[in-house]
């Protein structure tokens, strides 16, 4: 979820220390999954994530949310493959606090999304450490063989398109934080609580199966994201700015508080999709959004040349300033 | 690894909360391991263990042995059902010290052991945290289907075997901690090693797939991990002490420090194969041992009353006080 250590920073890191070690089902490492064989012509996906007390969420969020992010998170990274979820292993690292009442609640909530999304307990390992709380998920998908989208994949002048609306979590985090203020109380829950609790957009996913040609979900930001997408297909992108679909309360935060316009492109933790097509399959991207009931907004363009540009309505470039947004 | 909360126990903990989550290939959560179908008659075999710093091994530890014993504390789990080892997932979590040279050392420790057990690294997450570090792996192995050796299983009446030598392991942490004494540089120096590098008996496990009917990994120690075997298997067990295997280290550390005999059946750590077979399928144990090249020992017999029950040579019960080794 986060970076480890400064200079190289986490891709370089991973692409230097552990690209070397990885099997071919693992993609180099440049997807957020691996792919192994499966039974019955099906493939497994693989993904795994962990979140830490006070980094991904904070020591008071209710533990029933905190086991449905720890899921979420994960399950969105098999949305972004089209992968249909089967089941997971858990690590608990707890502190002592963590005792019984933590222990019911947490579990209440996995048993939650066990049955909203249908998956099921596969085994785990739990250790006592003196904290942060540190949780680990790692859970498997089936697709059938070679039909899993990748983040490489994409093709000069296809269409980009994103699930839902962007910038609602991280926005929510600075409601809690307390630094974005003047909200409808309205606004601000919902804000928090699409912090709180990502949409794994499964059906979109699954949908998107044969039409999508790369996909990632949006847990970097757009930008970072969309970054990765470009070079795993060796390409740029050309994003329009007033396209990028915004929920209300996002409205009613950005123009309260213009100066978090950045969360939209930058925010992370979206955990929407974010995928390519060719310009003539824009039906079918428009079908499978009706058919898993997630609005899909088309918002730019592959090209041939390399890097993310971010326009206006004029065509003109829009200066792109993260900063602020970065992890650490 | 280790027990997250006092009342419940460890296990008191899976079967109440977590047991509840588990889909059938996860066993009740009450073996090592879950099953999954996977391509060609297979199955895979997935389980998972997290080392934390200070717990699992000592912060001075070299990072390159730290990464052996992550890795192998996995496959032992996979060659107690039979496995061969295929892949792993791996999950940092990593303090700031933890830079290049770190990760250098540590990586190349991977590496060695992806040669020695002819695994590869299907992808990871890395997390920052204050500390202590925690390192989690997911291993995969497969075992054609419904060969895999379970903890259930065993009959009345059944020999119970050990492989290698038993104790070793708690002994070199109490050498490491300082205090077992007036031992020969070579027997320190060996039960030190014993300690830092488990040895996963993956040639064993395979050869004993059709051969043994339980089987489980000593981690928790002798004692506690034949009472999970008997456990499962609905059966108990008499184990005779003059037979329980001692390399000549652990011999010479418990003459000139007899108090710490009680690490042979609960030190835990020892990471060898404890399993169960018909009287009359010995010679295919022998020959089994002899293939691995690893020496393995009668040391007891399973019986239908409950317990696990220590003799004497001469038929007396031998107390057994455990104090000491529990975890915590």
């Amino acid at each position: 979820m986060a970076d480890a250590a400064p200079g190289l920073g986490e891709f370089g890191r991973i692409a230097r220390f552990f690209a070397p070690l990885a099997l071919p089902g693992a993609l180099d490492l440049k997807d957020d999954v691996a792919l192994i064989d499966g039974p019955d012509g099906d493939q497994y996906v693989l993904t795994t994530d962990t979140i830490v007390e006070s980094i991904d969420y904070f020591p008071d969020d209710p533990p029933f949310q905190v086991a449905q992010k720890l899921l979420r998170v994960n399950l969105s990274d098999l949305a972004a493959k089209g992968a249909r979820p089967f089941g997971y292993l858990l690590n608990t690292s707890l502190p002592s606090e963590c005792g019984e009442d933590w222990l019911t609640a947490f579990t209440a909530g996995l048993a939650a999304d066990q049955k909203e999304f249908g998956i099921g307990l596969l085994g785990g390992d739990s250790t006592k450490i003196p904290g942060p709380t540190s949780l680990t998920v790692m859970a498997m998908g089936r697709i059938a063989r070679c039909k899993a989208v990748l983040r490489r994949g994409a093709s000069n002048d296809e269409i980009i398109y994103v699930s839902g609306s962007l910038g609602d979590s991280a926005l929510g985090l600075q409601v809690r934080l307390g630094a974005l203020q003047g909200l409808s109380a309205t606004a601000s829950a919902y804000l928090i609580d699409r912090y709180r609790l990502p949409q794994p957009r499964l059906g979109l996913g699954q949908q998107l199966v044969s039409v999508a040609r790369a996909m990632i979900d949006i847990s970097d930001g757009l930008i970072a994201d969309l970054g990765h997408l470009c070079a795993a297909s060796g390409l740029g992108a050309v994003i329009a700015a007033e396209k990028l679909p915004l929920s209300q309360a996002a409205s009613e935060a950005i123009s309260a508080n213009p100066i978090f316009k950045k969360a939209v492109i930058g925010g992370g933790d979206d955990y929407e999709l974010l995928f390519t097509a060719p310009a003539d399959a824009s039906e079918r991207v428009a079908e499978a959004a009706r058919a898993a009931k997630v609005t899909v907004t088309a918002i730019g363009r592959m090209q041939s040349d390399g890097g993310v540009r971010l326009i206006d309505a004029h065509g003109s470039p829009v200066k792109v300033d993260l900063a602020g947004y970065t992890h650490f």
